[in-house]
């Protein structure tokens, strides 16, 4: 009777100690517990929350619960980039080639996207060739040869979170911070690069909608990190509106060579720059020196040859004419003149989801060409029939006038001048978010 | 994922509506919800709470999972009566040829006891010939025949709270207010009886620690059944020492006889009594009418004569010579003088079932013989040497000198004066408790 003991302890908000912390791991990837005794704890951790120490040991067992990479081991410089999840979230596709570019190399596990959301690795599926299929050696020879491995996760890592993971899916014990914490930091330090950069997003489209939940997330993220030995910084970032102008895959990736190639958008060039000035400034650059160096890759072609270097390695073809184009566009108008109050992200990936960008089912086909293009953000001013969007339609059949008006409805317009939100509200130690 | 928001929703310490309740109680009962769902929701109402309209919709739906009697629609006069459990709590055999011996019809669906408490059932089953499964029909028939009808549950009655039952002992989640007034009331109300007489234990042998813990559960049964349109009192009674002297099957029927006959214990007599008044006073008597009619009835043996027919009415053997007897008895004396400071029930509960008094696991076999006889209460003086208990052996194979050693520990001897405790602290409005 000892985890049902263990599971009165954490109903009755007692701190759990190690063992008891074991045992519910162990139970959870080798099957040793009933699955309604891990429900039960899930949801009593979820109502009564986890402090420090034990969302600590619940990582670090988690971790354990399979294989342990330890890049740090072999390629200490490496560092590990991670985004709590956002619509028109490219940053990663263009900060691990831009790190390579100045010299800091990259190794980044990437997931699917499921609901409204992409995932990285869906991205780079869009890439003709493009393999992430790669076990360790494999992953540091990437990082030799182009300095950014961006590799799929397998499930040899961390197998603990995936049953954890899809019992909080139908338990309702998702939003926990300590479940989130432990699902999060056991893939990163399983996969254990020595310094890791964290994006925690904030907002409608985010799985944090306030800053104070964000911060608190950040906060929780980066302590864990540091108690396991790695250089951590957190940043809170705005995702009131998608961060990109490009909600998909093959057009994510053309909106990363953009501003690769030193244009593109200017709030995803800007997070993506401070997010790899902050993991420079951790491996020991100046600021300053940070984003000289960042800027002048992006101007004379570095970081795009970067880009190239790394798709060839993962295998891919990095000629951008092979990227699936859509089928046909739906362009959405401004249905009145106004200011942008609004621009519900979470809505707008949905849309994108539903041409083909995203999985509405685990096991669904993405279609690359299709997703959706914002041409205006919170703050703008725009006339009646002013283009809102562009929908790309791949092959899926799709209702365009409802999508049309779903679109419409995501973007808020008023009369009165709306401040656009602040980007990057700061690091986990600020006081002011 | 109607399922999971309701989940979401308790978790968020939100009030269920009647719907989420019904789909709960129904994928408790037909299967149509997964463990993992029903045992989330059974930590976020444990974690969270229900009000007292959730937990009248909870206990409707329960009793509607099931075979509804209703007995009240038929003989609107009987009463049920029903004990939150305790050790040496021999008050159901009395109360109910007592009330029958006064007029008052009783009919009570009892339980199987498991752990340190024994069931009123597997006392009755001491009896020889004693048939505890009746149907309606048939239960109807008895209240008719003798006034007082004590049967099994039957599986049809609240299938919902077997299920809920059985996985709240394996998630932590017994202990759960609103779960443990579902469970009791749903099987009160699907049998149905127009008056309910609920006897709430408090103290180291009971469920409730507290007498503010057992007051919040009189309370909350005494919402619900009235809620139902059932005439309902709650008394609080002290279990913080066995309520009778006898802990076991036979024995206990013996000292229900002695108590029958005017004698007995004086608090197991004392309890009875008051149980018995509140009864008649919800059924229209006057309390001091009552009170006469009682002691009239153990006094000039109307009383046991109605065990009698009691008896008969379900098939059984009133002759007392037929009753288990021990095999062998063991002494247990005082090792040094003093006055009893406690009597641990739980603890000799637990003895008298290792001789074979009670079910260390579900399927286990009892033995009639088997018990315990309690000499000393809390508050005795005793000398060294003097009997504190009677263990009652029966063919089960034990460790005599190791149960003593359990008993002796299970008085506490001090040499200060100790107050006996208070037997009844009242009902459930008393301000008092």
């Amino acid at each position: 009777m000892t985890f049902v003991e263990a599971i009165a302890a954490k109903r009755d908000s007692e701190t759990l100690d190690r063992e008891q912390i074991a045992v519910f791991v162990r139970g959870a990837s080798d099957g040793s517990l009933p699955m309604e005794q891990l429900s039960a704890m899930l949801m009593a951790i979820c109502c009564r929350g986890m402090d420090s120490r034990e969302t600590s040991w619940l990582t670090d067992e988690m971790l354990h619960s399979g294989e342990v990479w330890d890049l740090a081991a072999d390629r200490p410089d490496a560092v590990d980039k991670h985004s709590t999840g956002g619509v028109g979230d490219t940053v990663s596709l263009i900060l691990a080639p831009l790190l390579a570019a100045v010299g800091v190399p990259v190794a980044m596990m990437a997931g699917r996207g499921l609901g409204h959301s992409q995932g990285t690795l869906d991205k780079l599926d869009a890439i003709p060739g493009w393999d992430s299929h790669r076990n360790r050696p494999e992953t540091l020879a990437l990082i030799d040869s182009c300095g950014a491995a961006i590799i799929a996760q397998t499930d040899d890592v961390a197998p603990a979170d995936r049953t954890l993971y899809a019992l909080r899916d139908i338990t309702a014990t998702v939003p926990s911070l300590p479940l989130i914490v432990g699902s999060i930091m056991s893939k990163k330090l399983a996969l254990g690069a020595g310094t890791l950069i964290l994006d925690v997003k904030w907002g409608s489209g985010a799985f944090r909608k306030t800053q104070a939940e964000a911060r608190e997330l950040a906060v929780a993220l980066r302590a864990v990190a540091l108690d396991a030995g790695v250089r951590c910084e957190a940043l809170i970032t705005d995702m009131n509106q998608p961060l990109g102008a490009a909600l998909g895959t093959a057009c994510e990736v053309r909106e990363a060579l953009d501003v690769l190639g030193g244009g593109g958008g200017q709030q995803l060039r800007e997070a993506t720059l401070r997010l790899c000035r902050e993991t420079m400034v951790l491996r020991g650059w100046q600021a300053a020196e940070a984003d000289t160096a960042l800027t002048k890759a992006l101007g004379d072609g570095t970081a795009l040859a970067a880009w190239e270097r790394m798709v060839v390695a993962h295998g891919g073809d990095p000629n951008p004419e092979l990227l699936a184009l859509p089928r046909a566009t739906i362009e959405v108008e401004a249905g009145r003149e106004g200011v942008v109050a609004a621009c519900d992200g979470e809505d707008l990936g949905r849309v994108a989801a539903e041409v083909g960008a995203g999985r509405r089912r685990v096991d669904e086909e993405l279609d690359h060409g299709a997703g959706l293009l914002i041409h205006s953000r919170i703050g703008d001013r725009v006339e009646a029939g002013q283009p809102l969007a562009t929908l790309l339609l791949g092959g899926r059949e799709v209702d365009g006038e409802r999508l049309t008006r779903r679109i419409r409805k995501a973007f808020e317009i008023d009369d009165e001048p709306v401040d656009p939100p602040v980007l990057i509200l700061g690091t986990a130690d600020d006081v002011l978010c």
